[in-house]
C-alpha cells in the first residue's frame, strides 16, 4: 500500500467577507497558497478534490478553471460540516490506491452570502422544524452534563476562553483576541445555558493541502519526513443514544475506535486534537466520546487547563471552530492545515511542543433530529 | 492491487413521479434492489456512496438511514450529470485500495420537484445566462456537423429512433415505445435543427450497484466471473476546442485515451457503449471524440444501423438518456446497471450478443460556457 503525506498546506483567513470575495476566490486563495507551500506547480497536480456545502453544482470545476487546473479530474464532496474531511478521504484513497502521486484537496465555504441567518434544518428533520435545532440540542447536552457530572457553567465556558486564547496566535483565525470567562458567561443567551460565545460563528473561508505519495514528495523535492496521513475515517449514525445517557456519543466512540485501529495507534500517544467545537459543550462531550478524556472529567480538564497549550492534551491549538471560525465545508481542511503546521513545527505562538501524532475530528449533519450524523477523523503523524 | 467487481445491480423505473415518491424513496428502491440482486444483507455493506445534484445536504445519510444502514460511512458526490459515475469512482477506489470488500453505490435524482422547467445555468456562466444554453450549443453542434460532414438531419434524428427502439425492451426506461424518423424530424422545434425528441427528458429515478472485492464476492457467495470494474476515469476541461473545429471534443478524446490506458484495453475490443446522449448529436460527436467511430462517420453509422442492436458497435442498448430518461445524478449508475446486465446476459430483448467488454460515458456540467466540463468513463469486462 502506498503511503500518503501532506506536502504543503494553505488557508485564507476565516471571517466575514463582502460579496466581491466569492466562494471561488476564497478557494483559489487557499489552494494557491497550499501549492506554493508544497512547491507544486500547475503541471504537478493530478486531481482536485473539493469539499463544500453551499457552493452550488460543479463548484470544484469552477475553482479548478480559475486555478488553471481546468483539465484535471475534479470531485465535489458534500457531508455538511465534515465536507472538507470527506474530500480529503477520496484524495487519500486515490494516493494509497496508487492512482495518483500529487493531488490538491480544498475545503471552502462562503456562508455570509448563502445562509445569512444560520443553516436552516432539512425539512425532513421534524424535530428541528419544530424548534429542536442544533443549538437547542447542545444546550440540553450542557444542562444534562452539568447535572450528571456536577460540572459548572464556568467549566463549560472555559472551552471558549481557552480556544480564544489559542487563536490569538493563529493569523488565519476569524477572531484573534482573548475573551474572559465573565464575557462568555454573561454573553447574550442563545439557548440556556449557552450564550453567543459558546457557539461557533457564521464564517467564510477556505483551506487546502497538497497530498502526495512518496514518489510525489520526491518529485516536488520535499523532505520525506513530512506528516503522513495515517488514516481518514468516516462513520455515521445516531449522535446521541438518548435512551440512557444523552451525552454518551456512540458515534464518537465508534469513530475513535475506527481511527485508532485504522492508523494502528494507541490513543494515549496522541499529542493534540483539532476538535469540532461547534459549541463549547460539544468539545467536552466529543473528547469524552473518543475516550481521550474520562467520562465526566472534560469540564474539569478544561478548567484546570489540561486541554490548553502547555497542558497534558492540548485541544484546538488553532482556536477551533469557536474562534478560528466555521465555514462549514472548509473546517475539515483547516484542521488538516493545523495538523500539518503543528507537526512541522510551524505553528508559532500556538505551537504544541514535540507534537508527533495528532487527530482531527469533524461532525457533519443530522437527519431526523439526531440520526444520520457523520463523523470524520484524520490521524496524522511524523 | 485489489480488483473490483459488480456483485449486483438495481434500478427503479425512470419517469416522472408525483411528490409522494421522494428522492429518498427512489434511492432506497434502487439500493434495496441492488442489494437483493447481490445477495447482500444490511450487515454485509461496509460503506455507502451517493451521487446526486439536487438532493440537498447529507442526502446520502437520509437514504442510508431509511435503508437501515445508518451507522456506515456515507459520502455524497456531486458532478452534475456525471455525479453517479463520480460516486462510483470513490467506491471503486475504496475497493482497490483494500479499505472495503463490499460497498453500495447509488445515483439518484428527483428532478420533477426541483427543476420544473429544466436545469438553470450557473450565474457565472455568462454565455448561458444570455441564451447560449446547452440546447443551443448542441443545436450549433448539429448544424456544424451537417455542414462539415455532409450529414443529413435524418441521420442525426436516427439516434433518437435507434435509442427508442432499444428501450422498448428495457423495463426501467422512462419511454418504452418506438418513435418513427418522421416523428423525430417533425417534433416541436427546440433549437433548430433539434426538436423535442432530440433532447433527453426531465426525469426522476435512481440506480444502484453493489461493488465487491474478490473477498467480497466470496462472502456473498457470488460467482467470481461477474463483471469487473476495470477503471473509472474522470477528466475535466474544455468541451469544444471551438477555435478550429466546433465538434472536435478534446475532452472526449482525453477521456477515452485515459480509460483505454487505465483499463489496459484496446478500444477496438469494446462490444458496446452506454453513451451520454443528452441530445441526439451528442451521441455522434462523443463516439467520434472517443475514437470509436471515425470523424464525420457517426451520422452514417447510425443511419446504417451499425450502432443499433445487432450492428458492429451497439450504442445505448438501454435506450440511453433520450429514452431511458435522464435523472441527472442517477444516469451514471444506470449505465453501470446496464453494463452489468449486458455483461451477465440478463438484458432480455435488448441483449448485446457475446458482450464481454463495455464502456459507460457521462458528461457533466460546464463552467463559463464550454469550460470546466467533466467526463467520466467506466470500463467493465467479464
Amino acid at each position: 500500500m502506498t503511503r500518503a503525506f501532506v506536502a504543503g498546506a494553505g488557508m485564507v483567513r476565516f471571517g466575514k467577507y463582502d460579496p466581491t470575495v466569492t466562494f471561488e476566490k476564497l478557494a483559489v486563495g487557499a489552494a494557491a497558497s497550499a501549492m506554493k507551500d508544497a512547491g507544486a506547480g500547475r503541471a504537478n497536480i493530478e486531481a482536485v478534490y473539493l469539499g463544500h456545502v453551499f457552493g452550488g453544482p460543479v463548484a470544484g470545476q469552477r475553482v479548478a478553471v480559475e486555478l488553471g487546473l481546468g483539465g484535471l479530474p475534479v470531485s465535489n464532496h458534500e457531508n455538511y460540516c465534515a465536507s472538507g474531511a470527506t474530500s480529503l478521504r477520496e484524495a487519500w484513497l486515490s494516493i494509497i490506491a496508487g492512482l495518483y502521486d500529487i493531488v490538491l484537496v480544498i475545503g471552502a465555504e462562503k456562508m455570509t452570502d448563502r445562509v445569512k441567518g444560520g443553516v436552516a434544518p432539512d425539512p425532513s428533520d421534524l424535530d428541528a422544524v419544530h424548534g429542536f435545532i442544533m443549538t437547542a440540542g447542545h444546550a440540553m447536552s450542557a444542562r444534562r452534563y452539568m447535572e450528571d457530572h456536577g460540572a459548572s457553567r464556568e467549566e463549560i465556558a472555559m472551552v471558549a476562553v481557552k480556544n480564544h486564547a489559542h487563536s490569538r496566535f493563529n493569523p488565519y483565525a476569524q477572531y484573534q483576541h482573548a475573551v474572559t470567562l465573565e464575557a462568555v458567561t454573561s454573553a447574550r443567551l442563545i439557548a440556556d445555558p449557552l450564550g453567543v460565545l459558546d457557539c461557533s460563528p457564521i464564517s467564510d473561508g477556505a483551506a487546502a493541502a497538497v497530498l502526495c505519495s512518496e514518489k510525489g514528495l520526491t518529485r516536488l523535492h520535499r523532505p520525506s519526513n513530512l506528516p503522513e496521513v495515517r488514516a481518514v475515517g468516516l462513520v455515521s449514525g445516531t449522535l446521541r443514544t438518548g435512551l440512557y445517557d444523552f451525552n454518551e456519543e456512540d458515534i464518537s466512540r465508534r469513530a475513535g475506535e475506527l481511527a485508532y485501529a485504522a492508523a494502528a495507534i494507541d490513543p494515549k500517544d496522541i499529542d493534540f486534537v483539532e476538535m469540532h467545537d461547534c459549541f463549547t459543550i460539544a468539545e467536552i462531550v466529543r473528547m469524552e466520546g473518543l475516550g481521550l478524556i474520562p467520562r465526566g472529567e472534560g469540564g474539569r480538564w478544561t478548567a484546570t487547563r489540561r486541554t490548553s497549550l502547555g497542558g497534558a492534551l492540548p485541544v484546538n491549538p488553532s482556536g477551533g471552530l469557536l474562534s478560528r471560525g466555521h465555514p462549514v465545508g472548509a473546517t475539515g481542511m483547516a484542521q488538516v492545515c493545523e495538523l500539518y503546521w503543528q507537526l512541522t513545527g510551524q505553528a508559532g505562538g500556538r505551537q504544541v511542543e514535540n507534537a508527533r501524532l495528532a487527530l482531527g475530528y469533524c461532525k457533519g449533519g443530522t437527519v431526523n433530529g439526531t440520526d444520520g450524523a457523520s463523523v470524520s477523523t484524520v490521524v496524522m503523524s511524523t
